[in-house]
């Protein structure tokens, strides 16, 4: 079969405040082909990479997404690393490419599961999909006592992980975030998973995370991520030789294979964070697996935003017993909730199961969406060359 | 004085060609501020980069690159650098805002130069510019023949060195590439520098390129540059260890300061190619300037476009002495020609010098661009939030 058509969808809830919560808005991807609909989702700035997929070509290797996927053959797993390929050479110089090509990807794999009758993870290879301890993934609160009533609530909610990240950490005093990180480990419990997200703050300054190192050992946090940018990479091995048992995560910036591994490579990192919404979707995403497994690093997926983002995420370590620990985002807006009618619930015990229904397993609440679609239009020399498909 | 407006223009030659020729469109910037003009240009997607500047805001560290410059105050260089890490901690997740904001860091360095009546390498702390010795950077020929033309044309036009890349080479055979190679160095003559450029074709294919290593040495090649893609550090490493004399060149694919040091830290080059229209501005390359001199690599402009970008991309190692190759486009199209009144024009012995003048030194000919300006627009939410500006 080939691809007969790809659409992008801006999703938004009505205000977008200016908060780190990835779930304000979405860019939502539709893949048609041989009658079957396969759905991914970009985790980025809809409006660029909805142009970098419509966008006149500027030369030979700066070439419109769109222009190494449609009427493309796609009829077993290696099309969907043959197209990947192809946005990477003739998108070579466009550089939301890859932000585009993640959700592509994503729907690619979603169709030819539901082609197939086979369930992602299962054309990815893995024979089965282990349980993943998901954590309980928030926002640190405005005070150390916000901070432990979320650890509370996570534990109640049945949670055996829990993240902090964003707000103010990092950002003012050496004692005020060592109150917030006691908060988080009283109010999570002693036997919790703890985890902490500085969310690159620092960006390459050693010395401003290393007063803080003291502090997570005693709370005994199982990561500290993100301190830096992805790429400074010096600055998170130096700071990796002073952590002890407190191991760096970081990677979610990274848009390409050759990122994330150079961060396996030489960042001293523990754990490697992949949204598979950026790195170029599922394909790139489970050969970062694939290479973290081979170097002793932890894979973990990165999401915050819908359960079709989660089941895609989820995908390329499915079959990794060992990598456990999964994010999973708790305090999504309603347009992420209601992105899919089912959901990947916590079980009993605290674990989360992946779909075996085929391709991700998950189905798009397309009459919800309506309410969250908005109108968008892309001219080009009087042409419109994008505009808000249907939805339906 | 505060930014009072940034203005993006498409400007595209009637067709474009599906070719390795990226001075097919420009995408023009200019920036006002108390009376006065910069102008810049980012090497980038024309659509995407504009969509990346008006975008609505998707969360705190997903914002349009607009909500960090307009408004801002710019009265000394420190201005241009915190503009500049606003952009990337606001703009952290909008992979393509870095594409955007390099048009725009030249432009400011432009209009802050007029400003303080000063050449924007003196404000970046240089005392002099020193020559440049630049090579006429061209396709290989479609025949061995046609590139020994070429060769002899750059010789015949004034350069010493010449840098031959892209169409086949490397696609093929080796002994199609070796017999190129042989043209190319015939055509150059003995005493000329040769350069040759893969274009990232084997992606981190070793063996491939090591195969090309024994011609690229008999040809006495000075440096070997592109043959993967910017982030396969290892296979550069790797290969960097097989070439002898042959160094290797890459970076120009850097669209941060991380991704250029990595490079010099990892990947065994001994040039750094750095694209100040991609890697962020005149600001950023500045950065790798000063850190390849500290760690022996030499610093190179990647040019292909207009003389505003050539003017822009020397100034980051304008007062490296030693530092004299540079890159200088010598088939574009007369759009590239067109962006400016003045042109850095080869002196008798082969070396282009940085206009004395404030700013960039660059004119730019609106009159004539008016003749390659098209309409876009983009709309969101039934408002339109770019329409292509008058040219004035």
């Amino acid at each position: 079969m080939k691809i007969e058509s790809v659409d992008f969808f801006y999703l938004s809830m009505p205000e977008v405040h200016d908060i780190g919560d990835g779930s304000q808005d979405a860019c939502l991807v539709r893949v048609r082909a041989g009658g079957v609909t396969g759905w991914g989702e970009c985790e980025a700035a809809p409006l660029p990479s909805i142009a970098a997929f419509v966008c006149p070509m500027s030369h030979s290797a700066c070439k419109p997404v769109q222009a190494s996927v449609l009427g493309q053959p796609i009829d077993d797993v290696a099309d969907i690393q043959r197209i990947g390929d192809l946005v990477r050479d003739q998108s070579l110089d466009l550089l939301q490419a890859d932000h585009t090509l993640s959700g592509i990807d994503m729907a690619l794999w979603d169709l030819l599961g539901k082609r197939l009758n086979e369930p992602a993870y299962r054309l990815l290879g893995y024979k089965a999909a282990y349980p993943k301890m998901p954590y309980s993934s928030m926002l640190f609160g405005g005070t150390p006592s916000e901070t432990y009533e979320k650890g509370c609530r996570a534990r109640g909610n049945g949670f055996r992980a829990a993240k902090f990240g964003w707000g103010q950490i990092g950002l003012g005093s050496v004692e005020a975030d060592v109150e917030q990180f006691r908060a988080a480990r009283e109010g999570l419990g002693e036997d919790g998973t703890l985890l902490v997200d500085i969310g690159t703050v620092w960006r390459d300054d050693i010395d401003a995370a290393s007063e803080r190192v003291k502090a997570l050992q005693d709370v005994r946090a199982t990561w500290l991520e993100e301190p830096f940018v992805s790429g400074a990479l010096e600055a998170y091995k130096q700071l990796s030789l002073r952590t002890g048992p407190v191991k760096l995560a970081g990677g979610e910036g990274c848009h390409n294979f050759y990122m994330a591994r150079q961060m396996i490579d030489y960042a001293g990192i523990g754990y490697v964070q992949i949204d598979a919404g950026r790195i170029g979707g599922i394909s790139v995403a489970k050969r970062v697996a694939d290479y973290a497994h081979t170097r002793g690093v932890t894979y973990v997926n990165h999401t915050f935003t819908s359960h079709l983002q989660l089941s895609a995420s989820l995908q390329p370590f499915a079959g990794l017993e060992d990598d456990v620990i999964a994010e999973y985002p708790v305090e999504p807006k309603c347009l992420a909730t209601d992105l899919t009618t089912n959901h990947i619930e916590l079980d009993k015990d605290g674990f989360i199961h992946l779909p075996a229904a085929p391709g991700l397993g998950m189905t798009v609440n397309v009459a919800r969406l309506k309410n969250y679609l908005v109108d968008a239009e892309i001219r080009f020399k009087g042409q419109v060359i994008y505009r808000t498909p249907d939805l339906d």
